[in-house]
């Protein structure tokens, strides 16, 4: 039957394409991925007017266009009442597209939180009462509970007990272990198969993207609608099959596609791509407030982070998309506490200035931490990039997913969800916690209030912990170093914090029990009396994470503020600040690039980092292209040249404009004419102008001369000619060149000196002078 | 005897100068007050190569000295160990001097709360067993103080019962009152006086020229080291005689004095006026840090109100000092509590949706508030600027301080210090709370837990405190207005808060006995049943302040996020940014201009403000000089002019700098010549070089012809020429030229024609230009 050999035949080809993915897509990086299947649902094709995919916008265009609709708007409002209303929503869209953003966003992670929670059970049991609930709405919901055992309830049933009614011994382990591994497997394989087939833009974090993207770049469908739904079905699987990795990150993303597309309904944002980038600042300010429940964090991640033109106007509105998307997600309350923060602490005892020194300890290891993850992921992405490992993007998903899954599960630190294991390590241990890490020796002889417990000797529990600890920070280290940059959603913030925590904890444990038991050492004698509560472990996995997070995202006040919000206190926040400080300068001093920035470079993106400073001394005589010994600039001239030479030059070429000059003798400069119009006016003529031959003259001048009476009629293009070029001289200092490219948002610049023409600098051309300035190759810029 | 004569006349003169101000100052207003007794305490007269007083910096001159500094260090540090720990020495100036601000500026915040209570409270009476106690340490210390009555204990005597031994009755109300007004008298005369005569700049509340100089204008003397002395002894003074002001928006200024102080130890920033201006920025967040005990909040104040230029690394350290000095402040402990903030609140009800209603209701009297402080503010101003009135400053605060003594001793409310009023109106009405406003009626039936108490009915105390709130009220609005903007130190944030909460805890009350009497209308019925704790009259106050303070300042986010660290609970965002954004629109829509803005603009300091957009279609032709009609524009060429002609320049015009052109045919432009670069250079050339006469001929080219053997020696001047000034062409927007402006800096841009020069135009003029299309003089524009 033929019907079912097409089928099978199209069955193969998915099935092939999924698992070798085609070379040309390695090649380009993650460029070109979107694949032919997808054609059909992706973003409309763009206006002509707007600027083609992978190309840079220009940012001062952009502006003065927004002014000229305001301008429009503005006069018409006053001719009738109608108009005068129209242009009063005009004024409010840009709030209702922020609380458009904020309750969606806030929702996807309401959604998100919740199907997390219940997937990652699902891979060790199933409640049977109700199977779409989680261990622990299982276990709160049955009346069977004891307040004692309240993870243990009849109605939620291991897999083993269900399968072979068997929940304990070694078979029941190896059944329970196997299935962890398939769960996992399962979920992964469905997550990179998804992205592959619909998304291929879902994977990785999104950060660096949206960085550049907000920088004034056009990554057609990056944003979209099938990205949006796809990242967040997929992020739910990849978090539940248990790999090394965030929703955090992803989650920025998320928020990102809300934005684009809330902006996408008023013609104010989706017109006009300066404005929809205001948008967007915001939308990523509501991703970070719904990622950690930290509303003043995710503006000023926002703004330290992740936009690069960033107004106040647009500051004001992102509190308020971010304070929206929290307050939402707190009403569909995931984590069941009524708590707006993911990591809800509470320490009852200060710290001692003394402890500054385990803090900056942590400190340097967050920094190290930091170095070393940039370097080997690094590393490793390029080898992804470069040799045929690229080539198995659902392969090398499988391998890592079960490689984690079989190291995970054993261990009860890497088992549970990383979330919960940095909620534990946070905690101090109470009266009533139950935790191993809290089996500290109790005096019989002593009672106390359940808040203030004293410092105690260790307990065997502790003991274990430590080495389980150790061990999951080893395997978290190495496992998050091939994880991050898989094709699926991943985030860092998460495994980040994880290794700072694990890492601060048992620092903590440690300095705890040096204290206990040497409390008539000189460093302890003044603070830390026998009996007294001196150490808090959680404190120091606190600062840890901190410092971890800090090293491998360069974030500085963010960073502190995030962690503010999750204590709530301005008493642990000095150090958290000397951490955080600390991790920064020692991951700067083995190279000043965060892993977002090291990402950008490594996709060629063409991003002009704000925080870099160009300290070099060159000129833009130096940067201007052409080149000594290159070809003349392709230029037009103000009339002397015919409809035919001015085609001959748009196709010889592929500039995204040209300067107009007087003529190809004085080379004075007058203007800049756009390639796109260019050739769109061309065409119009020809079609509607009687009279425009291809031997016809184009004028750019005010008035055409008279001309000879049987001579072509004059094609005339002033309109379309940009009066305004920017200019510099050929001995501006490259600084000044950089700062303008960066400040003012500009695409290109020319080069004159006494008004003749000399060269034209591009973004690119900045971009590829700098990588060459710090000893980087400039070919690595491939955008412009 | 001639000594006493001299002696007599020295003191005639210094009170005929205090009394009646020189007509010189009051013309030009408060620009050229600094005198001449202070001439030999200023500052010391700047470097050739600085600025002049009163004109603005060019930033990208700023940038890229820094740059060359930043290099020469760089390549030194290679040499030796010596310059290698010098340029790390010089890479960690910027930490220390964010210390030293941070320290200094929490000192000088708790001496100063420290002694404005105690003054504050001398007004009244004295602490017997040690003079320098106030009130309330009197009592604390006091063994016989009981719970009940902390207020009252044998050491502290009012006057009336020190004096006359009568603390009771008519007469020792008038001696009180008295000397109440007397004492009054005395601090503000003592104040009004140590500013004229030692710092006039100390006046005000200083936040409209911190913002001036932050975008890069010189005021010599301003942030001086005599204004930070005097500034905060006067600020005592003025806060302490009970006028209605507050010590939050000087607490700004003295900060910068800090911070202008310690960058003077650099020379990283002493001789960099943009550097500089990063330490002020962070220092005014330090300001605000200390002055609310909010330094997140100080970091955006700094970030949205004060900064012009606000780089990433800056609002790092920004908040590093901002933690120090409220760290500083809080082990000074002024406020005894422990507590960092200036009035910390804990309420225990959470708020409903209808109440929704009376806060966007207090966010329109906020934004009403604000539209009527500022318009009589600046009418008032602008009048003691132009009449009789402003030759009169000691006598106008002598008057209103005697105004405000006389009124306020009467009403309780406006008796105390505003802080301590604002303190109370925010409070809850706990059981414990002696308050006249929470003289509510108790059910003796119903026995409750403290935290909880339900809406009772008002008592008296509740109905005679609405009166004298409301009293008060009126004469807080009515007094303000005429007390900010006189010749001492007078902050506006505590009065703003001040109207704000009175009004609020007005409507709170108001609401509370609604419900409770009508608890069965539709709009209670579902949030506050009888016996509920539904209303809380304390959080009207806080969300009245915050919209107040909002109409008044045009604050958003910072406003939010300082009132958020003063309850320290995200769950009352909500109400405080309902009524921040409803003030904000309110007031936004009977005029743009905030009360910092508006001070601006009437001292006519040229502040290009990043927030206002420029909307109109004017092209830089249109702004530029000279315009049509006037002489042709004051040009050097490159080589045909003599060192006569040049000096001739010179002495004619009082440009900064002249463009220099190929000749004055061609007109083409080949850079840019500072004034002052040009006159020591002339004046280098003639005193050493030999052969330079007023006849010889100044070159601008890179090589001079070769001249006829008998001419005089020429001049080569090609080392002070700018070869890349910025140009703009005739026809670029005036959105554009204004954008320019404000992302670079720029002093002036020169405007061309492909290259020939048109014409020049300077800050003054987009702001003149900028004025004139708002409708307003442009002659209000009054420096460059």
């Amino acid at each position: 039957n033929s019907g079912n050999v097409v089928a099978l035949h199209e069955f193969t080809d998915i099935l092939v394409f999924l698992l070798h993915a085609d070379p040309n897509m390695v090649n380009a990086g993650d460029m070109n991925g979107s694949g032919n299947l997808m054609d059909f649902l992706d973003e409309p094709f763009p206006d002509v007017g707007t600027y083609e995919d992978f190309h840079t916008i220009d940012w001062l265009r952009e502006k003065s266009r927004d002014t000229d609709r305001h301008r429009k708007i503005t006069s018409k409002s006053k001719e009738s009442i109608w108009e005068f209303i129209k242009s009063l929503l005009d004024a409010w869209s840009g709030w209702v597209v922020m609380l458009l953003i904020g309750l969606l966003a806030g929702t996807l992670a309401g959604v998100i939180d919740l199907a997390v929670d219940w997937m990652t059970d699902l891979k060790e049991g199933v409640c049977l009462s109700a199977f779409w609930y989680s261990h622990e709405q299982c276990c709160w919901t049955s009346n069977e509970t004891t307040f004692d055992d309240r993870d243990k309830c009849p109605q939620w049933q291991k897999w083993s007990e269900l399968l072979v009614s068997q929940s304990e011994g070694a078979s029941a382990y190896i059944l329970n272990y196997f299935l962890y591994i398939m769960w996992a497997l399962c979920f992964a394989f469905l997550a990179v198969s998804l992205v592959r087939v619909f998304a291929p833009y879902a994977c990785g974090s999104g950060i660096p993207e949206i960085k550049t993207i907000l920088s004034g770049f056009i990554i057609r469908g990056y944003l979209g609608k099938w990205t949006l739904l796809i990242k967040t079905v997929t992020l739910v699987l990849v978090v539940s099959s248990g790999l090394s990795l965030g929703k955090e990150g992803p989650l920025v993303h998320v928020a990102c596609c809300c934005g684009n597309f809330f902006s996408s309904l008023f013609s104010k944002y989706s017109k006009n791509e300066g404005k929809r980038r205001e948008v967007l600042s915001a939308a990523a300010a509501a991703g970070v407030s719904v990622a950690f429940g930290a509303p003043i964090g995710g503006v000023l991640f926002s703004l330290e982070e992740v936009s690069y033109y960033f107004p106040l106007k647009t500051l004001w509105r992102s509190f308020f998309a971010a304070l929206v998307a929290a307050f939402t997600l707190r009403s569909i309350n995931p984590f069941g506490n009524s708590r707006l923060v993911l990591f809800y602490v509470e320490y009852h005892t200060p710290w001692y200035m003394a402890e500054l020194f385990p803090f900056i300890l942590l400190g340097v290891f967050g920094g190290l931490w930091g170095t070393l993850f940039i370097r080997c992921n690094i590393a490793w992405c390029r080898r992804r990039k470069t040799t045929r490992l690229g080539k198995y993007p659902v392969l090398e998903v499988i391998v890592i997913t079960a490689i984690t899954a079989i190291i995970a599960y054993p261990n009860p630190y890497t088992r549970r969800s990383t979330s919960e294991l940095i909620s534990e390590l946070f905690n101090d241990c109470g009266a009533l916690e139950s935790s191993q890490l809290c089996d500290y020796i109790n005096d019989p002889n002593m009672t106390r209030p359940v808040d203030d417990i004293p410092d105690r000797p260790a307990g065997p529990g502790v003991y274990t912990a430590m080495w389980q600890l150790a061990l999951a920070l080893v395997f978290k280290i190495v496992i998050t170093i091939f994880t991050f940059g898989m094709k699926i959603p991943s985030g860092l913030f998460i495994p980040s914090m994880a290794v700072g925590a694990m890492a601060g904890r048992m620092v903590g444990i440690g300095v705890e029990q040096l204290a206990y038991h040497h409390h008539d050492w000189i460093i302890f004698r003044n603070w830390c009396r026998p009996g007294a509560d001196c150490v808090t472990p959680g404190l120091y996995a606190m600062v840890g994470a901190a410092a971890c997070l800090g090293g491998v995202t360069r974030m500085t006040v963010s960073l502190v503020v995030i962690m503010f919000e999750l204590t709530g206190g301005l008493e642990y926040i000095v150090p958290l600040m000397a951490a955080a400080v600390t991790s920064k300068w020692v991951a700067d001093a083995f190279g000043k690039e965060g892993i977002y920035e090291a990402h950008i470079h490594l996709n060629g993106y063409p991003f002009l980092d704000v925080k870099d400073e160009f300290t070099h001394r060159t000129l833009a005589t130096d940067v201007m292209r052409p080149r000594r010994g290159e070809a003349p600039l392709s230029v037009l001239t103000q009339d002397s040249m015919t409809v035919e030479d001015v085609e001959t030059l748009i196709k010889e070429t592929d500039y995204n404009g040209f300067p107009v000059v007087v003529s190809k003798d004085s080379e004075r400069l007058i203007g800049f004419a756009q390639r796109r119009e260019l050739i769109l006016a061309i065409k119009n003529a020809r079609q509607r102008q009687d009279g425009v031959v291809s031997n016809s003259i184009v004028y750019f001048t005010e008035d055409p001369p008279e001309l000879p009476p049987n001579s072509p009629h004059p094609l005339k293009l002033r309109r379309i000619l940009n009066l305004s070029p920017f200019t510099v001289t050929d001995h501006t200092p490259m600084e000044t060149v950089v700062d303008i490219f960066r400040k003012l948002g500009l695409r290109q610049c020319l080069v004159t000196r006494s008004g003749r023409l000399l060269g034209i600098i591009t973004k690119k051309d900045v971009l590829r002078h700098m990588a060459q300035m710090a000893n980087q190759d400039p070919e690595s810029i491939m955008f412009n």
